[in-house]
C-alpha cells in the first residue's frame, strides 16, 4: 500500500485554511485483513515509503530486531501483535497445545531487542491474558487478538494523554531541542516526546523542533523530520554535535526525550546521546523532560546501572547505506542507548501526569 | 603518486619487531618537482587515497574551500603554496607586475575559508616577505618559495614542539579522546592534538584514543582512525553522541582537540562538538586541553563572540556520499564551528609550551 499518494492527498486536504490546525499523523502499524501485522520499513524511510505485511511471530521478531519497527512502546505493540499472527495457525488446536506453542513464540519476541522494557511488559501482559483465558485455541486466540488491539489502543490514548500532559510546559513559540524518534514512527498513536508538539502544532500555538540527527541510525533525520514536515511543524535538522553550541546560545527553551526504560529511582536508559543531553541542559539551565507511558518504568529495577544496554554492530558505524566511512578494520563501539541519572531530569511526562520518581509499579 | 602501495610497504618494514617503536606518518603536503602543489585529496579517505597537482593559486583555493586540504595548520601552509604556484608565470615580470598580480592572489586565497586564522596569518607573512625583497619578479618569487618551505617546515617543528609539551601530560595507558582530526592530515608535520600521541606511540608508551566520528564530515571516522591505525596506535571509533557516557563511566582520561582561532582572551574557535565536549569533561572532572600552533592565536580579537563561524551547505548534514538522509527540503543548520569560551580549558598545549590566556601577539 503506498504512502506517499495517500499522504499528498491529505496533505492537500489540510491544506485548505478550514484544516489549518489539523494535522497529519502517520500510522506506523496496523492489523492486515487476515490478522498479519502491517508496518512501515523504517529502515528504508525517507529514501521510500514501503509497507510491508508480515505473517508470522518470527518475521515480527526480525523486524524489531533489524529496526523496521522501532521504539519502546511501538515494539511492545508489534511484538504482541506479531504474537496473535503467529497463533493464527493454533486457532484449531486444543488449549494445551496453543499454550504450548506460545511459549516459545513469548521468548522469541521477547529477545529481539533487550533493553525496552515495553517489549517483555506487552508480551508478559499477552501471556498472563491467554493462562487467565478459559476455552480452547480458537477463545484463546480472540482473546489475545483483542488484546493486542487493547495494547495499540491504549498506547494510542496514552500518547494523548502525555501529550496534554506535556501541554503546559509548552510555552507560546517554544524552540524545543529532541533525540531519536518519539513520535508516530515509535508509537501507535501520536508518540511520547513529539506528543506535546503534535498537540501544541494541533491548538494553534507557534511551535519550533530542533531535531538531533541521532547517530549512528539517524532515527532523527530520518524518521523525526519526515513526520514533523508531514505534521507541518516547523522543524530543522542539527548535528548531535551542534546542540551544545545552540543551547550556549540560548536557542533551546526545552529538551524533551522518550526512553526506553526507566528504573524505581527515575534513571532511564534512552537512545545514545541522551545522557550528554541532559548534561548540557543542566549546565545551561534549559528544563530536561523525559516523555514515556507509565509501561516504560520497571519498577524491578532499582537504578540504571541495572538496565542491559544492547550493543550493536559496529558496522551501523562505520558503514552508512552500504558505504564505507572509516577505514577497513576500524574498531567502533556502538552502544544503542545510554543512562541518565534522574538527577538531571526536570519532570517525567507520563500518561499518569508529569511525576517525579521514585516510581513504584 | 599510489599512496596504498608505498604505506604496504612501510608498514611491513615497521612490522619489523626492531622497529615496533618507529611509526608511519603521513605527508599531506608536498611540492611537485615543478613547484606546484602535491596533496592527498581529503575528501576521497578512506575509500581512496587520491594524491592530486594543484598547479595554480585558483585550484589551491578551490580544494580548500572544497576541503580537499582541510585542518587549520595545513591550510595555512598550502595557502603560501598556493601563492608561489600561482605566482610561476609572474617569474619574468618586472617587480611592480609581480606584486600587483600577487594582490588579488592573497586576496582569493584568503577568502577560501573564514574561520581559521592560520590561512591570514601565512598569507599576510607571504605578503610582507614580498613587499620586503628587493629585485625582480624572479627574485620575489623565489623569495615566496623559500618563505613557503619555511612555513611548512616551521609548522613540521611546531607540530613536534606541541607533541613534545603535550608528551608530560599523557600518563602511560592514557585513553584520550578526541574531535575531528588533527593529526598529520591537519598540519605539516604530525598534528596539533595528535602529536603527542604519536610522540607517546614513539616512545613505546601506551595509549589509545578514542576518536568522535564528527559530523558532519566525518573528519573523526574518515582521517584519525586512518592515520592512527597507519601508525599503529590503538584507537576506538564512537558517535559524537556517546562521548559523555565514555566519560561518566570514566573511560576517558584526557580530552584533547585542536583549534582553528584562538582570541586574545582564549576563548578559541573549533570543529562544532568541541564546546560540548569541553562542558562534558568539566562535568566529570577530566581534564579538557586545546593543542595549537601559537600562528592560531589571534590576538586581535578579545573573545569568541567575534570570531566569524562558517556556516557551510545544509547538505553537508542531509545527504551522505550523495544518499538523501533526511526528507527532500528538510532545514539543516550546519555551523562548521563552535566557540569554547576559556575557563573550559585546563590548558592551551602551543610550541611555546603549556600556556594560559591571556595571550599577546
Amino acid at each position: 500500500m503506498p504512502v506517499r499518494p495517500l499522504m499528498r492527498l491529505l496533505r492537500l486536504v489540510f491544506a485548505c485554511p478550514r484544516f489549518r490546525f489539523c494535522f497529519v499523523t502517520i500510522q506506523a502499524i496496523a492489523w492486515t485483513p487476515s490478522a498479519g501485522v502491517r508496518i512501515i520499513d523504517q529502515r528504508a524511510l525517507p529514501d521510500a515509503e514501503i509497507m510491508r505485511d508480515l505473517e508470522s511471530a518470527e518475521a515480527v521478531a526480525d523486524a524489531i530486531r533489524t529496526l523496521q519497527v522501532r521504539g519502546a512502546p511501538l515494539i511492545g505493540i508489534a511484538a504482541a501483535m506479531g504474537l496473535v499472527a503467529g497463533m493464527r495457525d493454533g486457532r484449531g488446536s486444543p488449549r494445551a497445545a496453543f499454550l504450548d506453542r506460545l511459549a516459545p513464540l513469548v521468548a522469541l519476541l521477547g529477545a529481539a531487542r533487550p533493553t525496552a522494557v515495553n517489549l517483555r511488559w506487552a508480551l508478559e501482559r499477552m501471556r498472563q491474558v491467554a493462562e487467565a483465558t478459559p476455552g480452547d485455541g480458537s477463545a484463546l486466540w480472540e482473546r489475545l487478538h483483542a488484546e493486542a488491539t487493547a495494547i495499540w489502543e491504549e498506547d494510542r490514548a496514552m500518547c494523548r494523554r502525555i501529550g496534554e500532559h506535556g501541554l503546559g510546559l509548552l510555552t507560546n513559540g517554544a524552540n524545543v531541542l529532541t533525540h531519536c524518534n518519539t513520535g508516530a514512527l515509535a508509537t501507535g498513536g501520536i508518540g511520547t516526546a513529539l506528543a506535546p508538539i503534535y498537540l501544541a502544532h494541533e491548538q494553534g500555538r507557534k511551535v519550533h523542533v530542533y531535531v538531533d540527527e541521532t547517530r549512528p541510525l539517524l532515527q532523527g533525520s530520518r524518521l523525526t523530520t519526515w513526520e514533523l514536515m508531514h505534521a507541518g511543524i516547523a522543524c530543522t535538522l542539527i548535528t548531535d554535535g551542534a546542540a551544545a553550541t545552540l543551547m550556549r546560545q540560548a536557542k533551546v527553551d526545552m529538551v524533551l526525550v522518550g526512553a526506553d526504560r526507566i528504573c524505581a529511582n527515575g534513571d532511564f536508559a534512552n537512545k545514545i546521546g541522551t545522557y550528554g543531553l541532559a548534561v548540557l541542559a543542566r549546565h545551561h539551565g534549559v528544563p530536561f523532560y523525559c516523555a514515556a507511558p507509565w509501561s516504560t518504568v520497571d519498577a524491578s529495577l532499582a537504578d540504571g546501572d541495572l538496565i542491559p544496554i544492547e550493543q550493536r554492530a559496529s558496522t551501523e558505524v562505520t558503514l552508512l547505506a552500504g558505504r564505507a566511512i572509516a577505514p577497513d578494520g576500524a574498531t567502533a563501539l556502538n552502544p544503542a542507548f545510554d543512562v541518565t541519572p534522574a538527577r538531571y531530569v526536570t519532570g517525567f511526562i507520563t500518561d499518569r501526569g508529569v511525576v517525579q520518581p521514585p516510581f513504584g509499579t
